[in-house]
């Protein structure tokens, strides 16, 4: 049997998660989540037991452009309402080593989530604890899923504002498209295999040019095929290089 | 020709990446890069033009463990310094469209420069620019290659300290290896086939016993298998639910 998705399919906007900050005792760091949010595309924040927020404060400091909506637009709610409105998914950087206990265990990584997410539609909150202790255990006991960010097991314990930030960029696949991202398309444009040809052919004409013993050239052409291979060249740069190559084989001779 | 890599290679330490921060403003941003670089092996921070970094003030405040050694370690730097001695990668939020300025372009995202950095053997720095206009485009050209992390076309525009929070994030891979972050090996040990095939066999007596239809047992069956195979179930768990289900077949009938 076969099925075929839906032309288009691809482009149907869904829902992004929805974000929740429980007790967190920093204005700084609700601002700081409220912009990452705005960076990677999420719009809805739920403050549980927020800290005053203070519109010439540090929430509003920290907020950049999400001091326009997302922060102005936060919903007081209770930890019962997360837990009976969404599936939650709780981030902690301390995880059990295994499932004789299951409060932090098993866990994904941002990573994994970003890959699972989008196959999930039910309303989902990722849910990020205080700071210093992050989620007490009781709270994790009620949350769906963990969440945990590799880092160095020296001190793997991340600020609330940069583990949220770095949860929100890994999942940015859920909530943008690549269409969506302030980058061009292409990252680089590879130059057209005949205007290579062009230039290495220009390299050759220079290497007799300057008398470069016969017996080297074709190692010596091999090496810069390495050089501008490595270099994924653009079509603006290869025709550069052509160009200078030219005329460093066509300048007459000293006079 | 085959070649062998030497055995145990992948364990060999390479320097990590060295850290610049080019005349920063807010101490508390420097602070939350040194946190960051503590979070993800990284040793080595150098600031051209820092604001002072007062021991009782936000750098050292926002800087967790990192205000042992990383911040009172940090070198002060001219740019000049940092350009002749460094393979330098800046962090921009800005690119280039296209290849007709190489101010800002060709670029790399983070991923990107993760999978590629472990085969550079240079010194290698990487270089955040600023508050609010990041690296100036005469420092760009100066700059060996440009790292941009893709964000919202809306607002892509990072604090400082939260873009440098996911680039040393992404390059972790470089300078931790899979043993040295927090996390155990396995994010879940998967529950033996033979231990599964007990327990839906378990499920399939308990469905008798229930007097499911019989005309339904196998998509039942069916079912039971999708939702425990979704959920990737350890051996602990499978084992409980097998203990549940054998005492929910056997239990007495009502009396």
């Amino acid at each position: 049997m076969s099925e075929e998705l839906p032309e288009g399919d691809s482009s149907v906007r869904r829902t992004p998660p929805t974000v929740a900050v429980v007790d967190a005792q920093a204005p700084g760091n609700v601002g700081t989540i409220a912009r990452a949010m705005k960076n990677f595309g999420f719009e809805d924040l739920l403050l549980v037991d927020p800290p005053e927020l203070d519109p010439d404060g540090e929430a509003y400091g920290f907020a950049g452009h999400a001091r326009e909506d997302i922060l102005p637009n936060a919903t007081e709610v209770s930890f019962d309402h997360l837990a009976e409105n969404y599936h939650t998914i709780g981030c902690t950087a301390v995880t059990n080593e295994d499932d004789r206990s299951h409060v932090r265990y098993p866990f994904s990584t941002p990573a994994e989530l970003a890959d699972r997410l989008p196959t999930v539609e039910a309303p989902t909150a990722l849910v990020f604890g205080r700071e210093r202790v992050g989620l007490t255990n009781e709270e994790l006991a009620r949350i769906d899923e963990i969440c945990s960010i590799p880092a160095s097991a020296d001190y793997p314990v991340l600020n609330l504002g940069q583990a949220a930030t770095i949860t929100l960029y890994e999942l940015q696949s859920v909530t943008l498209t690549d269409d969506e991202t302030q980058l061009p398309d292409l990252e680089r444009t590879r130059a057209a295999e005949p205007t290579l040809d062009r230039m290495y052919d220009q390299w050759a004409d220079l290497l007799e040019e300057i008398n470069h013993p016969e017996e080297k050239r074709d190692k010596t052409m091999r090496m810069l095929r390495r050089v501008y291979g490595r270099a994924d060249l653009t079509e603006g740069e290869a025709n550069t290089l052509l160009g200078l190559l030219r005329r460093a084989t066509e300048r007459p001779a000293d006079q």
